[in-house]
């Protein structure tokens, strides 16, 4: 792929190429590993349990613009999608170490902003903070945290365990995180270009809390656990449906089946699609960043998850040989294809 | 401190203060919690022993600069530094996660090049690499590594265990990184004015090896072990003996009389110092980024240590109110204070 070439830019390989291709060289060594680099979080056996460990870092400028994210929301947005990671295997997430790396530009003031979301977030979902590095950089913020968690070793769901014939839901609903960055990022071009303007985002409320601060599905895993439901597969939505179907169906070997009209979108969401001139369906396959979960499980439980409301089933998992696709409204049967959000 | 001001900069309270200062508001609420922010690295409770966390974070600029650093060295130092932490609480890192960001100047190749060093220090160090996070920057390299390691719960050295009366040990020999940093950066500055130089690095190999290539010191955790010596304080060099003394007297509420001619300096170290007219006792005290351990433990602890070549008795704990000294080769006392290297 590569060869004929002494520079190899990244785009070639986007950012889960790049992951590929370096997680070839990795050997694991330890017993206790059981599972490393491909899934939602690295799963460490520790005795009793399985301990949960995983890392995000969101980088100025590529995950965030401050000039419309308030930095309370901000830290609290950091500490939710690593704990949603962690959520993604089926676990509760319980410590968090937090790396941060400023510019001279902020202010203690605005660290204290930033910590205040960290620690709400941090009281909200039960989990401590243990450590850290603080650093300064040249330019722009960059936070990274590595949440640690635990999960019963008979309850621990991977992106790999779906089989053919399950059924697929998903958590709440989809695309709306993504509109709200669009309105943001509309205001922002037009504050620009008129500073004068007053910003409308009237009606928005919800949509901007999607994208602004989201929450990780805590609830659901407490659900699950109580209607005694141990997923097949599973992983959070981040980066887009479309997206995460690809992951789980590549590590699984599968297929899916996936119905247009059950792809469940809030009301208000859905008239702001259509407004602003975005296909719904679009927003809710490649939007990302709601943080829902995404799970597979046999039909047998099916009785058991139709009694949750918050839980949808949007199709079925088939052969691999069958490939993804998605059932339009119309019935047509188009080809599903992986549109995460390449930050690379 | 900070009254009558909007704003309070970042500089006015140092990395150390700002830690401090944003810890106070952190509330820990999970009893396997047994060590939070403030030492190497924090302690979990995971029944049959404790698990230890750590993490920290590489700004291009502010830690590295790549005119003089392989990324080769710089991977396997990142992962280095961070296993210290773990060493530094006498324990053994098992697991990391890494989270890289890196703009497009970054082509596969060079992050071939780095995942190498990196890989090659899991290796070295039996850790292995377990997942991570991989996204784009508008500028420049940064490189979290969160740690996870493991330490028998009757073994664990904290910053706080050091007791009036203690000696206080150092391993290896200090200074030789920060001489090693000093001569890169000389290099440096004329190879801008005068491109066509030769770099005149002869006879500096073993200052830029502990600058660029820096070791865990895994091998005195064993060596501890196998004596059966548990320090009651330890921490890893990383700032500069004179900032961790200043830690461990901080949190152990005791204070240091530390003896110049104990310092331990590599013979060429020395006359390179000289050479470049720099104080060899402030290359030790103040340079950092060694990843030798200090450590202090019980007088009756003495003659097993003793015995160990690659350990130095360097001076020993005294009362709190005595406060910090160094009693200089012509049997002056002088008072030490911290100097470690502030990077905010």
């Amino acid at each position: 792929m590569f060869e004929n070439s002494g520079r190899t830019e990244l785009s070639q390989l986007g950012e889960f190429g790049l992951i590929d291709h370096l997680a070839k060289n990795v050997k694991l060594t330890h017993a206790s590993t059981i599972k490393g680099i491909g899934d939602d979080a690295a799963v460490i056996d520790a005795g009793d349990k399985y301990q949960l460990l995983s890392t995000d870092m969101m980088v100025e400028g590529t995950h965030f613009d401050l000039t419309y994210t308030p930095l309370l929301h901000l830290g609290y947005k950091a500490v939710v999608t690593n704990i949603s990671d962690i959520v993604a295997m089926n676990g509760k997430a319980t410590h968090i170490v937090v790396s941060l790396s400023l510019s001279n530009r902020f202010s203690l003031e605005a660290i204290e902003e930033l910590y205040k979301g960290i620690l709400t977030a941090c009281n909200v979902y039960k989990v401590d903070l243990v450590g850290g590095d603080t650093t300064s950089s040249q330019k722009g913020l960059i936070i990274n945290i590595a949440c640690y968690g635990e999960v019963a070793k008979d309850k621990v769901s991977y992106r790999s365990g779906c089989k053919e014939g399950d059924l697929v839901a998903v958590t709440g609903d989809l695309g709306a995180a993504y509109l709200g960055l669009h309105i943001l990022e509309r205001e922002k071009r037009i504050f620009l270009e008129r500073p004068d303007f007053q910003p409308d985002l009237e009606g928005n409320d919800y949509l901007i809390q999607r994208q602004l601060k989201p929450e990780a599905r805590v609830d659901i895993i407490d659900i699950l656990n109580t209607i005694n439901v141990t997923p097949n597969a599973m992983m959070d939505i981040s980066d887009g449906l479309a997206s995460e179907l690809y992951h789980i169906a590549t590590q699984s070997k599968v297929g899916f089946t996936i119905y247009e009209d059950k792809l469940p979108m809030d009301a208000i969401a859905y008239q702001r699609a259509i407004d602003l001139g975005i296909d719904p369906t679009v927003a809710m396959l490649s939007g990302g960043e709601d943080y829902e979960l995404l799970f597979t499980f046999p039909q047998s439980d099916y009785e058991k998850l139709n009694k949750e409301f918050d839980i949808t089933v949007i199709g079925h998992a088939v052969a691999e040989g069958e490939g993804l696709h998605l059932i339009s409204k119309s019935n047509i049967k188009h080809k599903l294809t992986a549109q995460g959000w390449k930050h690379l």
